[in-house]
């Protein structure tokens, strides 16, 4: 079950000036079930994106750099997303049905192809059903609506148990700016770029050097923060959309509002991030590592993805077992060559568990025990060497996630 | 269950000249199991090792390593190894607990306790009860005998189902050596330098240099080349002896049977090895990850662990689910930054599954299915870039993987 994780409301997800959706039924892999998206964007809109560094990206992934990659005053005009396959491990024949797709959705919205954002997710390796993605697109068109983001956010699901989405508003010079984001995942995480899939849009405007630093900012304090198996997924993608349809004056690197703005889109993108990992496959606990006192981030980077990627210690979580020892092994592999595990200190929530390379005096198992069962744990070291820190986010390892995992396909 | 893996019959582990073994129930843990093993050597005896890269490594590693460093004619003359606890995370007091065993055995022995390599495995971070294991050494002691490799095997296991032990026989220029090993280790499989326990033992006499090119030569191809669950253990340790008592010409690395000897050694702790991925926490496949055409070594391995690791995978293997994409993105973020996916070629036994990026033609589900379910399973990936090829070996990951080291401490 999802850790303290409930779906949006179809009311809180607010819409946002100049951003439509609409779905369908597509029947791509299941039947009935919303499966194909088409999240529309008035002219004039900025859109930034970061995808996975996998060498076997998707075709899809392919496509959407190609396209962000042309040169002004090229515009993207629409996104479209399927679940249910990949199209990943497909090879050219797989970059050709990706631009059947763009093409197909092209003609209805009277764009150019390049001006479309295809993305996909779903199993790996298997054949685009192109003509059913393609034949759900005018249903997409029929109901396209601004209200629509609950609905899209149920269309990009796979194995996630709930729907993923946040908004929030600020003001800028006396102007209402809406910010709503969607992401889908569950497992497959660990993202080297972005998670599987993020959609986070809003109406103020954005120009496109700007919209970039906020995507890159962001992303490092979010979806590259979370992992579920380590496993980095073909298709991660996580898109930024500026409409510019709020009213507010056009934010560029050195307009005053730039970090309001990019503190209120790096906070939903981290709200979603932490969503995925709630509904991290088979999840029971949501885990924060917060490494800190290294020499630098990427030795706490080390030492925090150590640990959340251990599965002897993501299932001593899931049998709410205070089995420290296992933390303090994972600690002396994680690479830091020249650590002295005599002077860093172990923490489980606010329990001093070791130190001076053992269990603290202090310490009772019935403190860990306490900690343990509840559903938010932290864990925290302090490496005692330097000022770097670093936070992730990871879920534990329970029966269900070996469950879902050897069905998934069947 | 393990896989392919039968316990060996006491008769089929031959006694070597100059090594005497002795166990006692001492109650370390859990009552009327065999937890305390010696084994004595006789004079003249040499001994290397090779450690656990963890910066968490438990005392008796320090100790061992201690020990093995004061110069000639400095002689180990007894290895004391208890399991339900691993003396690790024990800081200061866990040195001198360790140190106390050690002299109580050389009293015993009638030597000093620099002469005695000590090791402990089971739960981390929890004081060694040293009454205990002192209290054990008397029956140690009493049944010393060249016959008890099985009752040896059986005293260093944890959470192993099956004894794990191997025998060879040669012949150099006449005379008949033996070489015998046994090995423990089921979870936190990961060696960076050896496994959990191995000991190996040869009534060939090989000076040290030659022991010591040995040990390195060997685990590089047998103990470094094994993963059940990517988490490398505070204590692992792997132990070479020669008692010199076979009464053939001592070995040097100018002999001309040192390359037979070192081979035969090396058969004997791949052996082993094997037996601990067989036997790994939870395991119903034996999988083999062959990497090949890489160039060099070094990404040859990156790609096979990444494999190897991957939990999606492993559950997939579990499920005998040809889920061939998931090794695909695998090789994917494996980080091999200039990897061509294109050229690379993927194999499930003699299956060819992938080229050009994506499904090969002539794959049929069929196929994969039925190797999937055979209880071995070849992975062979050839990235077509090199000469350099690794072989691993690696088990799957299934419920009772979790139930294992969710229940490992209750």
């Amino acid at each position: 079950m999802p850790v303290n994780l409930l779906a949006p409301e179809a009311h809180t997800l607010l819409p946002v000036k100049g951003v439509q959706l609409g779905f369908a039924k597509a029947h791509v892999r299941k039947a009935d079930r919303k499966d194909v998206l088409v999240i529309k964007l008035s002219p004039g809109s900025h859109v930034a994106g970061v995808f996975t560094q996998n060498r076997f990206c998707a075709a899809p992934v392919v496509l959407c750099k190609e396209h962000l990659d042309l040169p002004e005053p090229h515009e993207i005009r629409a996104l479209l997303v399927n679940t249910g396959n990949a199209n990943a491990g497909t090879g050219e024949e797989g970059l050709q049905r990706a631009r059947q797709t763009c093409t197909a959705l092209a003609e209805l919205l009277t764009c150019a192809p390049q001006q479309i954002l295809p993305f996909s997710t779903g199993v790996i390796l298997e054949p685009l059903p192109v003509d059913k993605v393609i034949a759900g697109l005018p249903d997409c068109i029929a109901n396209l609506s601004a209200d629509n983001w609950l609905n899209a956010a149920e269309a990009i699901m796979t194995t996630d148990i709930v729907a993923k989405g946040v908004s929030r508003q600020l003001s800028l010079n006396g102007k209402t700016v809406t910010i709503t984001g969607i992401a889908k995942g569950s497992g497959m995480i660990h993202p080297n770029m972005a998670t599987m899939l993020g959609y986070v849009a809003t109406d103020a405007a954005i120009n496109q050097a700007a919209l970039e630093g906020m995507i890159h900012y962001a992303v490092n304090r979010s979806f590259n923060c979370i992992t579920v198996d380590g496993d980095t997924s073909t298709n991660d993608s996580l898109i930024f959309i500026a409409s510019g349809q709020s009213g507010a004056a056009e934010i560029n690197d050195e307009s005053a509002d730039y970090v309001a703005l990019r503190d209120a889109l790096t906070e939903v993108a981290t709200l979603l991030a932490q969503a995925i990992v709630r509904d991290g496959e088979g999840a029971t606990k949501f885990m924060t590592i917060n490494v800190q006192g290294g020499k630098d981030e990427a030795e706490c980077r080390k030492v925090a993805y150590a640990i959340a990627h251990s599965p002897l210690i993501k299932t001593a979580f899931f049998a709410s077992d205070p089995n420290l020892g296992r933390i303090l092994a994972a600690i002396g592999y994680a690479g830091v060559h020249d650590l002295d595990v005599n002077t860093l200190k172990l923490y489980l929530g606010d329990v001093l568990v070791a130190e001076h390379g053992g269990r603290a005096v202090s310490y009772e198992e019935a403190q860990g025990a306490a900690v343990m069962k509840e559903p938010e744990i932290t864990v925290r070291v302090d490496l005692a060497r330097g000022a770097a820190a670093v936070t992730i986010w990871t879920c534990d390892f329970s029966y269900d996630y070996v469950k879902i995992n050897a069905d998934y396909r069947s």
